[in-house]
């Protein structure tokens, strides 16, 4: 990619935020900033793992949507491919020249499925999940009508509540009518827990995946009474990853949030109760921020309000800690509250602040930076 | 505008969710609709209300951030111009032709004052907040730089806490060293109090608002003493318009969120106890979503989940209440929980559905549009 052709003609604040080559003081706020070199060390880490553990790590594609990073986590994480929410994303996926892609969800709209089963000419291996007899019957149609083959795993709902099916029964009925219909192919088991990703505590995690893990060892074995081995058994998360990896059961990982980092995922505790933020991974992206009002000696705002940070809806992420950096020292600002367009921090009595600063969306790390004297407060 | 030509060569669901023609059911979801009939109504009503009230309208571009929005709410409501809240923004809306634009913020990084003295350039009366007196030399040598003229108003902090300053001294000082400036022009006052505005009850509404036409009264007075009466006094949203209108000090508003209406706008209450998105405004803007699992019989999964409407964030938000409208009755349905891909509709027991389903935004009045015997529980 020619960076320098890219960037010609485009106008600094109007259509760009910042070209290459600026300092981080010349960016025009607010901007979401990814850092390359954070995002590389995750990215290796994770592919690390996941080769030691044997494991195939089908990166999640939804947290970042770009064919950019995919690449990356190919290039340097040894990922096998991607797994995708939607069909829109799958496109482009596909047509990027990625060439393994599941979309781990349903299908049912009639378009959707039809611009699903075109996907394999552009030379990849397309999967998607089934929860539901009748979905089959559309799927094939469709592969039928394209001449193409679409690879299938049944869902498992293991836990979470949402899409896939309860009992090894249902499993088995949907396995079988897949196996047998034109156009597609039964290729595994997709058996993701969403709903403890998030959970604080390892143990509560723990005690959800090793349920999940004996589901998903009862609906196999029902599976290999039929003849249907299944070639994937594909789940896991940034929350998780360590327990299907360990399992004996799972031989893919979905992983996708270990590579960016956030806020929310950062708060929950690794199996010596650190932060997985503070030391399994490193956040990696971040909003940069600018302050535009210090009419008032206890407060600034700042220019990123919520509609520069849609997390920050939830109100424990709104009182985001940020640590001050700055020539004379560090200390602690709190973010006190966060209206559409503005961010208060609250900074105790301070000299004029009329510089930019930069604040991460990780509660208990974000850097603040200023041009003038910022004091620090405890 | 071309409106075939604009299309040609697009993929829908590829490039983009849906062709001019399409019927409902052939959009690609999710997708956001805007239903211009409604809008259209809205922005003739705000008009009508405004005109009636020699109050000037300066529509709020930050709700919408579109230049094609803005111009119905010219032509249609008789908006005089438009305030937002970035230079970016502005910039957007200068360069598009609008004529007279208000940044309601104040600017305080030189790229971006030096961006925002360059707008007048474009022939648009371009407007700025200030509430530092730093700011005011700042925004001067700009101004005198690109050779333009700044207008400003000194922001009164009426109650939000915000930017702004607090007292009427305050406020002189600032207007005493813009009128003295060269490059600025000392026009007036904004007076936005933005914290009352999503507040339930109307009498709440009113106390904080008559607290700050008291403040603002008292600023006015100090600066017609100093020789300094100002041309604007700006302020104003949708859950204050009415008193604003009729204090007898403001003489501009600044309502944006009135023309889509919300979820979190429409649950405040209107002098009669009713909300005000059930007769005052209308819901304009609303997610087409359609059902993609129903493995379950007792629940629907939707493809609009939280990546989908970052206000679901809240949890008040998330428990929306929907109507289903189908062709054997009326119902009702709740959002039983929403997560980063996904809504789950708790749906009671049905029979099987594959369609899709039509959700808006606002709580108690969201179309559920099946395309197949979704029976309505109750």
């Amino acid at each position: 990619m020619n960076i320098e052709a890219k960037f010609a003609g485009l106008e600094v604040g109007y259509d760009v935020p910042a070209i290459p080559g600026m300092s981080e003081e010349e960016i025009q706020t607010p901007c979401l900033i990814l850092d390359l070199d954070a995002l590389e060390r995750n990215i290796r880490k994770m592919g690390e793992y996941a080769k030691r553990h044997n494991m195939r790590h089908r990166a999640h594609g939804k947290m970042h949507k770009s064919v950019d990073v995919l690449r990356l986590q190919q290039e340097l994480g040894g990922a096998i491919g991607v797994c995708c929410q939607k069909v829109s994303e799958a496109e482009a996926f596909a047509r990027a020249g990625i060439k393994d892609v599941l979309v781990s969800n349903q299908v049912r709209d009639p378009a959707k499925i039809d611009r699903l089963a075109r996907l394999p000419r552009y030379g990849a291996r397309i999967t998607v999940c089934v929860d539901d007899l009748a979905n089959v019957a559309e799927l094939s149609a469709a592969a039928r009508k394209h001449d193409t083959t679409l690879e299938c795993l049944v869902e498992i709902d293991c836990g979470a509540g949402r899409c896939g099916v309860n009992t090894a029964a249902e499993a088995v009925a949907i396995a079988n009518t897949i196996a047998a219909a034109p156009g597609l192919k039964f290729t595994g088991v997709q058996a993701y827990q969403g709903a403890m990703q998030h959970l604080e505590r390892y143990e509560d995690r723990k005690t959800k995946l090793d349920a999940a893990i004996a589901q998903v060892e009862e609906v196999i074995e029902a599976l290999k009474k039929e003849g249907l081995e299944p070639e994937l058994v594909s789940g896991g998360g940034t929350g998780s990853y360590y327990f299907e990896s360990c399992s004996g059961v799972y031989n893919e990982l979905q992983c996708g949030s270990y590579a960016f980092m956030d806020a929310d995922y950062g708060q929950i505790l690794d199996k010596n109760g650190n932060r997985i933020d503070k030391g399994e991974w490193e956040n990696a992206l971040f909003i940069l921020t600018g302050v535009m009002s210090h009419a008032k000696p206890d407060k600034a705002i700042c220019d990123a309000g919520l509609k520069a940070r849609a997390g920050a809806l939830r109100p424990d992420l709104q009182r985001a800690r940020l640590v001050c950096r700055h020539p004379q020292g560090q200390g602690r600002d709190a973010l006190a509250g966060i209206r559409t367009r503005q961010g208060i921090l609250k900074t105790g009595p301070l000299p004029p602040l009329v510089a930019r600063s930069v604040h991460s969306n990780r509660p208990n790390e974000c850097p603040l930076k200023t041009q003038s004297g910022h004091r620090p407060i405890e």
